[in-house]
């Protein structure tokens, strides 16, 4: 086990990530309010409260968005206090406090809407789903201000939500995965192992023969969000059913029981929080078997179902997994939520391992998947991150089904938690990100304070204070990108062991400096060549990021470049662009079009190709400015 | 002008072309008769004689479906007398003329659905559009037959429509064109200048500024083919709105007079026979300006909005035309229907100019776009035309809008027409197919025996024989394929010019034998830089023919592959496969997949390439075995 440092004992320093988590506080946390508010999501608690009835605004899972928000706004108070957000989190706390039911239940849409209807329709319409992010929203808030009033609602739904499932009769999981790994959080700020056992029943139970998602679709005239007469395609439970017609449960990842599931399946955000809770689980219960089932799921995403850029899930029909090596890259879903849930999974199979290929993920898809999705502003976001775009494809300020905003907004305030590790003896450093952090290892009080230029350089500098001099190790990541890696304690070159990815550098610190440099090479990589969307093409990468075109760096549409795959990149620093950032430029190969007068086709052999530099940008960084087409995959040079 | 010999005076006899025919004649037409029957067609007229209502059967210009099948019957009738089938002809021209109102009016839909309708929707409903239909078939039917009774229905159509529109405050042209060109026909048969009139008028209307389609838009709660409170997307006028709701002429080529259109738009069909009609009208008038317009619309067609095989139209939703390059091939639309009528107005373009360029785009058409789209066993039809499959495209026994299939048959049935030209003096071939031709020529009787394997050879022999031994041209069109040309007379080689495309030998003629050669290579070849679908692709031609991959010939995925530019083609005859067809094999390179375990991206230096054969089939024969994916644009070696 690799305990995460909490984001709270870390304090961010990095004059990459700290513009954006800054951005984050200042700008997005108060935008997303606003949205919550326009969008009736708080006017929905206040109608609740007040035993209004039928009124109601948004989606019917739109209590979850100000749960999310509420976290988000937590971790903001915990790293720094801030009366005014503090008072409209309180505010925000009541209101949710004030909807609940006499019984626990909270959920304003079926209490507005449907109140004959719970619990009738649990693979869509997300009763669960919303606990969950109650209960997160509750235990980030009771940590950040120590406050109990929405640790309270939060235990007395779940309560509810234990009497309701403690009938024998009525077998049940939530739809949407999310209350699982929210449980475990709840039995760490509790201790109660009934909140274990909750999640762990809804891991048992989901994906056999008799489950509740199927008697769901064949009496769906009875549930839940089913009008009258309404055929069953076009209520939500339309996506368990497969091309014919017939139950099937892999979009809610029950189509098995989870032993036996041996590729991702279904929606990607579900199945990422799924495989996130049962990590949870395994590691407050000490299991093994869990954990081996969630290796091959790791392998089989990460070697057949993943984008370069660590995006998950292409098909937007039932917004996730679809078959190995479809990759599709202008319409790839690959939502932004589903990258914040891989870096959750993956973070807790770093935890359970220490294995730095978990890091290494949680690295690409923070820098690249999930960037993508906030523009420099703060107040726009991806929900798709398709990898190509003819020049259509924008953010947006707020989206029907808005999940994905304050899910980043959260990240973005948890993400001092994502760097540092602590197995009892020695120190992790999982990602290379500037901050300082107090802690103790195995004893001793250490101070780290940590500088670099990532991602823009692969120097890093740590400087380490230790109170009492005695021994243990720093394990200091080596990223997968690193093209060749060189360690220096106190200006002297040293030669240390990489184990599960990690340089070991096991002394008794004093006041030592140590001197990383991770050689960044920009490197062009190909896809797997079952993967048809990629075939002939090439993406170029640098450090820990992907890069794209725009149309606006280059004269010539997008898909005439022919890159080189050994070619002398130049690496330009531009502080005055897209917030800072390094451009990339080489001499690539284009059509040359002075043979193309008035002919559609030509004899192969006759055409030519004439030279053209172009030009490449960081993807997290696309679409913030003129729109137009934008391309990760570009054709490369051939073997 | 060269006029077409009829199909009448060619009696075919080739080995590539016959035995198509010979499966149109014997097994599609009856194929289609029936299906007639059971899509409600004939049950249609047959409701309308006896003076039925409410009750109709399919899309509601189905009529054209039943007086396509006329044409194409009374071309085989023309060519064969076949008594069943007479009967059976004369049976459906007296349902037909039993439906015809008394005042001459006849459309089966308005009878039985809405009398009350008629010529409200010009845009959308086709009333125009069918008695175009019944016009070409009553005309085929005559010269087939000798008989007048479908003439005279139709000539009693025309009557009423000549009355409908002379009024002055009703200004209106077919919204699907097709009756133009069916008006000159009906002139080449009665010399009644009053039906080209009605087609200039028609011609002329189109695309003014007060034109009826903007008032039916404007008005389309009360024009026929809309309920009480449909909205107009939800009805048939939803086409001509474009992305703001505004109406937007140019789905019917209404978007400016005839004469200011610069490039070809909107419904690919409806443009085609628009064209072919203009430039029939533009023949009988002899009038040159319209065929500028006209060269000018075949130039932006050819040159900019052309799948390689002939086929047009990319977009489904209207199919139609987009934008200049938008050539994508696995979405191509690519309607048969839009081929014939490229062969239509191509045909008609040839007449006019003599010019090799139209035959050489007939023939492309012909061997490609056009014959795909129907199966080898003649009883199943392609609607689309991709150029690329997933595996998912098939053929179909019948369709809701079932206009391809008799559009086919009726091209199978008169194919014999579109081989030989004669401008007064001299006798042009324009396509080599092996056939015997008697006619006379600047008053020599003229016997000529033309002999060849083409597609799959270049050689051709032509027995010319003439009675008076007088003196006249040969011309015989180089195709733009051939890569040299030899030609013998009598077996000594000559030297001829090339004029407009075509060799001209002058000489006496008696009894003598020319031997042509025109060299097929493995051609393999690239689309215009600015295709963005093509980019990288090549697409492989031999002699008239387009080559594909298909996934039963070749152990790899298709993308995998990529074909060399200067490769060395293997042809090999095969007349055991597909009806007997040339295959095309080559090494080509395919990626090294031993190097790739586990790993779904990979430094591009790192990854190699291997020999593989692949293997190539005449696009035409594609989707006739096991189902799979197909490739025409594959990758191809860079310059």
């Amino acid at each position: 086990m690799v305990d995460s440092l909490g984001f709270t004992d870390v304090e961010m320093d990095d004059a990459f990530w700290s513009p954006r988590i800054e951005t984050n506080r200042a700008v997005t946390i108060e935008y997303q309010y606003d949205q919550l508010e326009e969008s009736g999501t708080l006017e929905n608690f206040r109608r609740a409260a007040e035993g209004g009835s039928g009124e109601f605004s948004g989606m019917w899972f739109q209590d979850s968005d100000a749960y999310k928000w509420l976290e988000a706004a937590s971790y903001v108070l915990a790293t720094e206090d801030d009366p005014d957000l503090r008072e409209r989190v309180d505010e925000v706390v009541d209101l949710v406090a004030a909807a609940q039911d006499d019984d626990g239940y909270l959920n304003t849409y079926f209490t507005l809407v449907e109140p004959d209807g719970r619990w009738t329709n649990l693979h869509m319409m997300h009763e669960l789903y919303c606990a969950g992010h109650l209960v997160e929203a509750a235990v980030a808030n009771h940590r950040a201000t120590g406050g109990d009033s929405l640790l309270d609602v939060a235990m007395g739904f779940v309560d509810h939500i234990e009497a309701v499932f403690a009938d024998e009769d009525f077998d049940g999981a939530p739809g949407h995965e999310e209350l699982e790994l929210a449980l475990v959080e709840l039995y760490r700020v509790t201790d109660e192992e009934r909140y274990l056992d909750l999640a762990q029943y809804f891991v048992d139970v989901r994906g056999h023969d008799a489950d509740r998602f199927r008697w769901e679709v064949e009496h769906y005239d009875r549930i839940a969000g089913y009008g009258e007469g309404k055929a069953i395609e076009d209520g939500p439970a339309g996506t368990f059913l497969d091309d014919e017609g017939e139950y099937d449960g892999s979009y809610a990842q029950a189509h098995a029981p989870f032993d036996d599931q041996e590729a991702v399946e279904g929606h990607s955000v579900r199945a990422m929080y799924l495989y996130a809770g049962v990590a949870d689980l395994a590691m407050e219960r000490e299991e093994t078997e869990p954990l081996d089932v969630l290796d091959d799921l790791w392998h089989n995403m990460t070697e057949r179902r993943m984008y370069v850029t660590g995006g998950i899930g292409p098909e937007a029909a039932h917004e996730g997994f679809t078959e190995d090596y479809d990759l599709r890259n202008e319409d790839a879903y690959a939502e932004t939520c589903a990258a914040i849930g891989s870096v959750f999974w993956n973070q807790r199979m770093l935890e359970r391992t220490g294995d730095a290929k978990y890091a290494d993920l949680i690295e690409r898809t923070l820098y690249n998947g999930f960037l993508a999705g906030v523009g420099l502003e703060g107040k726009e976001f991806f929900y798709e991150n398709p990898l190509e775009s003819s020049g259509d494809h924008h953010r947006k300020g707020w989206f029907t089904c808005a999940c994905c905003p304050p899910n980043a907004a959260r990240l973005f305030a948890s993400l001092g938690g994502y760097l540092y590790g602590d197995d009892g003896d020695d120190l992790f450093v999982h990602q290379y990100v500037g901050s300082r952090v107090s802690t103790e290892v195995g004893g001793t009080a250490v101070d780290l304070d940590v500088e670099t230029d990532l991602p823009w350089s692969g120097d890093v500098s740590l400087d380490v204070t230790a109170s009492e001099g005695e021994s243990f190790a720093l394990r200091l990541r080596v990223p997968a990108w690193s093209e060749g890696t060189t360690v220096e304690v106190n200006g002297e070159s040293v030669d240390a062991a990489v184990e599960d990815g990690y340089l070991a550098l096991d002394r008794e610190w004093t006041d030592d400096t140590v001197e990383l440099t991770f050689e960044q090479t920009v490197q062009t990589v190909r896809a797997h060549p079952a993967v048809e969307a990629d075939a002939g093409l090439v993406a170029v990468e640098r450090g820990p990021l992907v890069y794209c075109l725009e149309a606006t760096d280059n004269d010539r549409p997008l898909h005439q470049y022919v890159l080189p795959t050994d070619g002398e990149y130049e690496v330009d620093h531009r502080e005055d662009l897209l917030g800072g950032v390094s451009v990339l430029s080489v001499e690539a190969r284009v059509p040359d079009r002075s043979e193309w007068e008035g002919e559609l086709y030509r004899p192969a052999d006759e055409t030519g190709q004439e030279d053209a530099t172009v030009t490449a940008v960081p993807y997290f960084a696309w679409d913030n400015r003129e729109p137009g087409p934008m391309r990760v995959w570009v054709r490369g040079e051939q073997q």
